[in-house]
């Protein structure tokens, strides 16, 4: 089987937004506050913890390391609820992101973050594991919390290989 | 009018509980997510954005410095909402944080944080505005986004210093 390859691209909001938002300070912030002391980039993150008994949750992650070029075999997605990831260093780190096909991830996508930059995957977007280039990276992950079955991974067929 | 004197005291999660929760990799992980890559350390702040108009954002503050010895001049507070703030980077940073007493942040105390750590602050609980000790220092705030006056402010009257 032939190998699909995917270049890695930036980060940008415009070719991010089909998968969800860019957390980040951008341009000027939208409030002064603590006295003039502080900048506010207000409300960044479209999310979505749908469900009566569902609510915003705060965990951590701490991941193993990849290194490029990168097979992504396993995407998953989470039908009932958004999923932001705060990196705790600036370490950049790499977010993989498909378009959905009928319950199957297509043409995976492969975008490197800048320091100071973290993502919120929309509910229901298909998405590669975590992937930092350093060992015990550590994520804030703000997701739902609630009853259901919110996770659906997919193991791909093809070889899809992130390179520089 | 005679100085008080904060002395910094590392933040520990028995410390800090009546004012907050310590956001950590900290022990085992709860579970291993990403086929054993990722460890999920599951649910750690006690969230609350009361209100049914009301839900959870997710905004950047970008902040001046300080430095110690650090005068303690003004303490806030949301009566309407907790606030997490996850730093995205590894640089430690002060919490200020204050019982009541009927309306008035009593005895402040200054915690330091460790790499890697946040801290969800309760609703309602008094604290000083974001010290960092590098400018621009940047941090993502879990915070309620939502109609109401959420901020309430005081100016200290005595001369409040942290100190090492």
């Amino acid at each position: 089987m032939p190998n699909i390859e995917i270049k890695l691209e930036p980060l940008t909001p415009k070719a991010f937004a089909p998968f969800g938002d860019i957390i980040e300070a951008a341009g000027t912030a939208d409030m002064m506050i603590n006295e003039g002391r502080c900048g506010r980039f207000h409300d960044l993150a479209r999310l979505d913890f749908g469900g009566e008994a569902a609510r915003a949750g705060i965990s951590i992650f701490r991941s193993d390391a990849c290194a490029l070029p990168y097979e992504v075999k396993l995407m998953e997605r989470h039908p009932l609820g958004s999923q932001a990831f705060i990196p705790m260093s600036t370490d950049p780190f790499l977010v993989i992101v498909a378009h959905d096909d009928d319950g199957i991830p297509r043409t995976p996508r492969a975008f490197l973050t800048q320091p100071l930059q973290g993502v919120n995957l929309l509910r229901g977007t298909w998405h590669g594991v975590l992937t930092p280039f350093v060992d015990d990276a550590v994520f804030a992950v703000i997701d739902r919390i609630g009853p259901g079955n919110n996770l659906e991974e997919y193991h791909l067929k093809e070889n899809c290989i992130v390179i520089e």
